[in-house]
């Protein structure tokens, strides 16, 4: 990791920079896919997932009998290991119930907000060697729990058209309504628009190459929600001296074993705690069996040494990294200046992989600087927010002629009219 | 209006088509614009205020004398009915305000979800005759209550480089940081990248022509985050024998005089209210000062007729309006079952002009069908959640050995060894 030592303010701009996001190069591809597979449904999905997966599915609808075969292949271990991280995901993500909202404005002018479950989801899942079923927990939990009537999932097949039994016991587990086997942009499109087999969602969610999120994109344009944009990982680890040099190179390391776009960043005010980071990320290193992704992520990284407290949190909000962990002295305090980050990790105990995995956070968290603008997936990803009103006569005469006078203003005669036709009819 | 009487089921997704909203046509143009904004800055935004506003600012900021002087030619009406309209707004997205979630997931796992106003916030209002001071007060009121450290605002100024006062005086009252005369792709393009001038924001809001809108998507695929996407606005009055047909024909207008794209639907089981109805849209259209616009927009709309009360609320949930108006007998418990709409009108003193002006719920809502995803704007609209964990030595050895079997069936070893690292030296 390149070290920088009390870069001058101007220079910060410069040395948080991310590894460019400009999917725009794929886009007349991933538009040709998308368009295919609206016209021709299936027939289309099959031929790309042949093409791009090596299989050719004649069922895409991952059966009952083999979702009962994969439950059988999970150790008791990691079925125990799976139910204590969804008891967590499920307990915070309940306590992100919101009643519904009723207020009287004024005498006679009743407003409510009410949370509705967004109908259709649907999960993307990517395939590769990693099976990302913690993923599964982390989409699918908040969706029951807000009630969507339909959680389709899909997920790349192997050559051989198996899915990874650990992503179908998971979806079967939190109760996931169909898992199909399709992959990359063919999947996107296909629940974006439906096919003869899979149904047209309202909003998909979930990770994937630069292909899927580019189709994410485009199909977000005008045809389906979808739970944010996405780049590379990342991590930001704020320490000082109380800091356990070995904890921080494992946080470190733990995102950089992500890909060779993932971006680590260690900000600290130590120059002692910099010496020690380094010779336990060589030690560490040495023993990881994707070591040669770790190694490649770090070159993009940084390790930069800040004068004070203070630059260091404002350093951390201009970042805005994905997930932030903090081993300060005084962390809580220090964690209460956070103003933009996805997840924060707080203290020496709490790695980051306990939110990727177990702790009830969720872990699909907006990187790239989003986190300016952007939540992580939570419980209100799942629902719309629909507003009531409802107005007595008595209420009209209140506020009819406020109405009245800005309607006018604003020139819209016939906005002024329905309120003046009701308000003649009361007197 | 066309009248369409008891289709049958396969026919409602035709029947309920909306105008056409694909923007990608005007990609390029727009494209282009924005990079040179983001490449020049001020000298391109002056340039095209110069091409399409007709008007070349040589200060693109409102002076202080300009809005103290747009506040004295205001009528004390108006200020009285915008200040109420102010004062209910504020009621109810106050009421929105989520207290900070603390959750013990497990013994030494805390979980926290905390919201966080998003720091700058750009808002633009259209230009145009009917000047949109509505607009500045639904779109700035939350940002306010929100805590956003920025509002600024764009919109562009007439030929003689000046702002509606009703504008001016409105963004004065509310709290908008700064008002910029740029309107249109540039107003975006500033906002998305920032200028000399006008600062970069982390997101944009508010309604413009086709390409604002598809300048909005642009900037949304990486730069900054937007409100939601738009296309044209729309009522749906679901209505029974118990309504006033003068009242529907006002609420019908009421849209209709938007635009000519705007989409008006009435659905019914009444076949004698669609008589007397279409005899008050005669009526009432005659005295309208935008009858013309109006009268196109019916063009495109539709009057349904259903045989029953549930086929009702099916289509309604099916078309999910941006608007809709419930003019039925038994009004509450219809809209109780309502799913996907943005605002709700209830009842027979309740036109969708209340909303649009000043019963206290939000105007920016979702069109075209986006009800189905989005909620409208609402006070979440400007804040983000981050979450927050905080593991206590206990805390990870309830939880670490769950982590570890999770992240090593995900073969993930950096994961697995950054928790292993802290068991052990727990042991």
């Amino acid at each position: 990791m390149q070290v920088f030592k009390y870069p001058p303010k101007e220079d910060w701009v410069k040395l948080l920079q991310r590894p460019e996001n400009d999917l725009s190069g794929l886009f007349s591809t991933v538009q040709g896919i998308l368009d295919d597979i609206k016209a021709n449904g299936n027939s289309a999905a099959i031929k790309y997932s042949e093409k791009f997966d090596g299989f050719a599915a004649k069922e895409l609808l991952v059966s009952k009998e083999e979702i009962d075969e994969a439950c059988m292949q999970i150790s008791s271990n990691l079925k125990e290991a799976i139910y204590k991280a969804k008891l967590n995901v499920e307990t915070f993500h309940e306590a992100q119930i919101v009643p519904e909202r009723v207020v009287e404005t004024m005498p006679g002018v009743v407003c409510r907000q009410k949370s509705v479950a967004i109908e259709k989801v649907g999960l993307y899942i990517p395939g590769g060697t990693a099976p990302l079923f913690s993923t599964v927990l982390m989409l699918a939990c908040p969706a029951k729990i807000a009630k969507c009537k339909e959680i389709v999932l899909c997920t790349p097949p192997d050559r051989e058209g198996k899915v990874h039994p650990a992503i179908l016991y998971t979806a079967s587990l939190v109760g996931v309504t169909k898992v199909y086997k399709l992959g990359g942009v063919q999947a996107i499109g296909a629940m974006a628009y439906g096919t003869e087999s899979i149904p047209k969602v309202d909003k998909i969610f979930g990770p994937g190459n630069s292909y899927v999120t580019a189709a994410k994109q485009l199909v977000s344009l005008k045809d389906v929600a979808i739970d944010m944009p996405a780049g590379p990982s990342e991590v930001e680890v704020l320490a000082d001296e109380s800091a356990n040099p070995a904890f921080v190179a494992s946080d470190l390391l733990s995102q950089a074993e992500h890909g060779v776009d993932s971006q680590v960043i260690l900000v600290t005010n130590s120059i002692e705690l910099i010496a020690k980071v380094e010779e336990e990320l060589e030690k560490q290193l040495s023993r990881l069996s994707r070591k040669e992704i770790a190694v490649k992520a770090l070159e993009n990284s940084r390790i930069l040494l800040l004068g004070s407290k203070e630059e260091m949190i404002e350093m951390t909000n201009q970042y805005a990294p994905e997930h932030l962990i903090i081993a300060m002295r005084d962390e809580d305090e220090v964690a209460n200046k956070i103003t933009n980050a996805g997840s924060v990790f707080v203290g020496n105990y709490t790695p980051e992989s306990a939110g990727d995995y177990a702790s009830g956070t969720n872990h699909t968290l907006p990187t790239h600087g989003y986190a300016r603008a952007y939540s992580g997936v939570n419980l209100d990803s799942y629902l719309k927010k629909i507003t009531f009103q409802k107005i007595s006569p008595q209420g009209l005469l209140e506020i009819g002629p406020a109405i009245e006078e800005m309607a006018a203003a604003e020139q819209l005669d016939a906005h002024k009219n329905a309120v003046t036709i009701r308000l003649n009819s009361l007197k």
